[in-house]
């Protein structure tokens, strides 16, 4: 247990801060004889990319992921995938300012504290930088689960202004900045994002993963739920306060007679939940519904307001954070929540395997 | 990796279904000459005992835990701590009727897919009754912490009903049956509560646990973050939904100004938050502000209302869940998740400990 | 990782001192449906057990195992698995002059100078009692195993005596109370340590472990190979001093040409293997003959000798261990060492399996 | 668990075969603060290096080190440290003759039957390339451990031939290019390997690593072991056929009074040990004397004579493994196995500083 490791038995380990040479990937446990090349991870890190469009961070990160070991002729081979991309824009001179002083809602405080040294220049470890690692290993995930499965994000709300589920449409999603379903919510997201954007503030948001096709069995109980599981990596992506899995909080208003996904024979002889307040985990192991997991993202902490702070002498100061941020980092995190939910499915769907005779 | 096992280096593996001989526990990774008691566990598993109110079921559960090894003249060994309960309340008679019936919002059915076979008295290992020892073990994880860190969990909402914050009192969380810290609260959710019994329904809650005392530095990011473990922690409790760090969901509609938790220097001379929406963890790591957990559980899933299902000859049938019920597993699970806190603190503050020279 | 877990998803977690009320430990991560009862558990027990010849202790443990969990019907049920055995031989009265002296070759001083605190009755944890817990475990890999998977152990030497190859007999193996596939050596070994146990001495051993049916594919390069892990097992086992696969210490006097193991194709179209120097292992990986360990087990360090040690104040003083002693602890280690290679085995075809599509 | 990482709290994972762009590994775990460059990692692996010799393969691998993270202004940060070598000497045409043809004693027949897939040039993932690695890993946990600890090793035997105790001299370890620290023992190796080389055959070695200056007190007890930590690093290393602990099976052969390692009192006030049959380890901890582990290699096995085998379609053939070959792995295997012990000991510190109040 040393914190950069994620997963039992399909796994991945990372490293590399914002502003080094390169940062990486081991994933580990892939199944052998699996097809896999490097544009099956670049189509999903695409997704992820800064400067898309002018709701995220203008930064240039080319991010093109070289595989250094583990496939051989365009198959796995059951040996470790190494995974690299090379840092590029790294404009370093950027962040003197911040070297001595504490951004608030960042971890430069606790890092300082607990290491007692700090790569400054941009967030280093704790930068959001990371989290390509984390969809690169989610695009190896996702080969391993097969074309069975299908994960799909979307932002269902922003600031304030939520989704209208009447009006979601799985294939608006990909027609705007904002992975997001309702055509309508796009629309007013876009307007409400370039206000905050010129207050040089910033906003956060409520995305929603979905897996389908999951089939009845997945997950350890009683420590290693599916949804323990999820809630785990979730929480692990950076700005992320909180999970929900179905109905989540709303369960807390719901009687056990509402909450109850009543079950029925369907034609084809399998069982039919009537209801998915559970979100398709029961017991912590999949029921075969839908996987459903909601997330929510706090506002980018870096801003072009001034807040008040202290620097490592320990004086009081104020800081404008300065530099090319996300106006809702909640926007670039749908990509990463998808692969942390792909490479969560792919550890269970081997687990499983593992107890089978 | 096998499920039944919680925590990196202070951890715990626990067996035992509602119905067999006995439930234990096996606490590892305890440093050594830490007075250690049976009255200290049993101290808590007294808050977690059914019974002790009209409010949850009235299971008689004696939950008299003895301590088997690791324990040496009233302090630990730095050997494993093996722990146990006999069960006493079988009355597997009751249990009959839902031998071949899935309960709807229980495990039943996928225990029943995943397995093959189900221990179908009571709920088997997917019962409450396995999280006795979660209570257990966090009564040794709390001796771990030490005084200097305070635990302390409550209700915050029964059904729609929350609590005003403005009447929040530490001093009235036990004097409830609760664990309500707003008088008034306590009073409406009484009320609220003979009405859903006498429904035979049941209704979800959402709770909430601090932890004050906590230094900064402890969380091993980026995987193993303190949020992430925490998440991982209280998502695998029976019934949780979701789970929020500090301002959780309600971050979503901050901005980024109003989310910063600023800091100025305090007149000890050690950094002062101005405020707390982080909910004590930046990066992944402890800032040494209270760490805030919300937990959201879902209703009781054995109501004594009928409610549609199938048994597992694959035969639609209806199903009422007989017997004596929590109205608000949510209330039990107080000491629960409090538990779970202090084992995930204890198990960061010791790998926290690894890592310094 | 704290040190009282074994395996990876195939594990056991065991507790208990030597004189605490009880021993136990929790099986998990086994496959559900495998009958499963105490009888399969107590054939192995009664293997370990001391006093079934004048050769192991006469210390009586009875060593009678309780099933706590995850059995239901005479069948796994995929949850942990809780056994127990009630410690009753107890007699804590023989252990009073060494409460404060350590044992020379004992654990007696590195536990008092780690935890500073020591149960000193009977090694405490160090003791082999532990053991008759890794015997009950490997009771249940058996089961998960199968039948097609035979293992077996016996001495092969005992202090200079070594058996003769060319008398190997499997069927001997359990007509003489040393495990012994050789008559005559049996015998020899009966005068010699009859002649050790009159001087209130010890010897040591060495033990093999040979596993048959085990298919090709087990194993996890490059650090958990099946032999590393194999490797892992034996040396935590007390009294244990070196681990040998196949050939082991021998093949550093061979040339690469006598050490090849080379390939035919056998009569019924399937490789055969014309040596085995490799002892089953190839690359970490089993390689379809039978895999073969050597254990080389210390002479017991409790003897009725006068030896040179300190006390926990520092004093020089001199101590002979009273008590009822094994005078060749190698015997006993045979069940146990076969245990944990059942353990292994049982682990890795878990492991393989979860990386099958 | 995937295999393809090393260590509890102090880790590493590897990734890269012997014939891809790239090999690497991400040191997790490191404290922070600690210095460390690039210089300090390439010394180690200078002394791995093949080419320094006619007695070890004649391939070039410049095996440069770069650190891609972890690092900032020439310390440590506590984040993870990416180290990546760039494969240069890729003769990917020299392997087209064992494209099909399983080499005897090789893993080329385990991997093809448990991944159905094989990179063939060289060995790929199973290729001692990969220990490279572990000597960088291993350089940072020296880097660790700090100067007072010293971790040493030479061979002490090659094929039949083992050096003379009496000549021992730790100065001549580094003076011939067997890391022998007999003068006389090593003018004959330095005959005999010209004659097994001239064969086209290949030899066995015993190579032993010490280390000094380990405190009392590390190690977890009863699985996790430091000696059964050694024994699965040590059996983890390629042609690694046997590990022993102090006398290892040279302990079978003593009686109980000749094992025992009396304890006297020092003049300092600390006791000292007369002897030194435990290796350094009572009970799995550290007893403050030095660590002494032996390990068997076996003789290459790529050699110039030809072998009967089968290749991947069944056929019976014979092979002769052209190329460049060390006629003595073990050489080459000493700061493998150094390095695998500075790893275990580093873990094991940090291990034992978490449960240190």
């Amino acid at each position: 247990m040393s914190g950069n490791r994620f997963g039992h038995v399909f796994s991945f380990t990372t490293f590399g801060e914002s502003h080094g040479p390169a940062i990486g990937c081991i994933v580990d446990g892939v199944p052998s004889q699996i097809p896999l090349k490097e544009e099956d991870i670049q189509f999903w890190l695409e997704k992820r990319k800064p400067g898309t469009s002018r709701f995220t961070t203008q930064r240039k990160e080319p991010d093109e992921v070289r595989i250094l070991s583990g496939v051989f002729e365009g198959v796995t081979t059951g040996t470790p995938i190494g995974l690299e991309i090379i840092n590029q824009d790294q404009r370093s001179k950027d962040y003197g300012e911040i070297k001595d002083k504490f951004r608030p809602g960042h971890a430069d405080y606790t890092y300082w504290e607990k290491y007692g040294i700090r790569d400054y220049r941009g967030g280093g470890r704790s930068s959001a930088r990371e989290t390509a690692m984390r969809v690169a290993a989610g695009a190896v995930a996702r080969k391993v689960l097969g074309e069975a499965i299908d994960i799909k994000g979307y932002l269902v709300q922003v600031g304030p202004h939520k989704i209208d589920r009447s009006r979601f449409d799985w294939n608006e999603i990909d027609n705007n900045p904002f992975f997001c379903p309702d055509p309508v919510a796009a629309k007013e997201w876009e307007d409400y994002l370039d206000e905050i954007r010129k207050e040089g503030s910033s906003i956060g948001a409520v995305l929603e993963i979905v897996a389908r096709g999951v089939p009845v069995g997945w997950g350890q109980p009683v420590y290693d739920k599916l949804d323990a599981d999820l809630a785990k990596a979730m929480m692990s992506i950076n700005a992320v306060k909180g999970v929900e899995i179905g109905d989540g909080f709303e369960a807390a208003s719901l009687t056990g007679v509402e909450n109850a996904d009543e079950i029925r024979m369907g034609e084809d002889g399998k069982p039919v939940f009537l209801s998915n307040h559970a979100g398709g985990v029961l017991g912590g192991i999949s029921s075969g519904q839908d996987v459903v997991v909601r997330v929510a993202i706090k506002p980018t902490s870096s801003i072009l307001v001034e807040r008040q702070t202290i620097d490592t002498q320990g004086n009081e100061c104020n800081l404008i954070t300065k530099g090319r941020h996300d106006p809702c980092v909640g926007i670039r995190g749908v990509p990463v929540a998808e692969a942390m939910m792909a490479c969560v499915l792919a550890d269970h769907m081997m687990l499983h395997r593992a107890q089978q005779g």
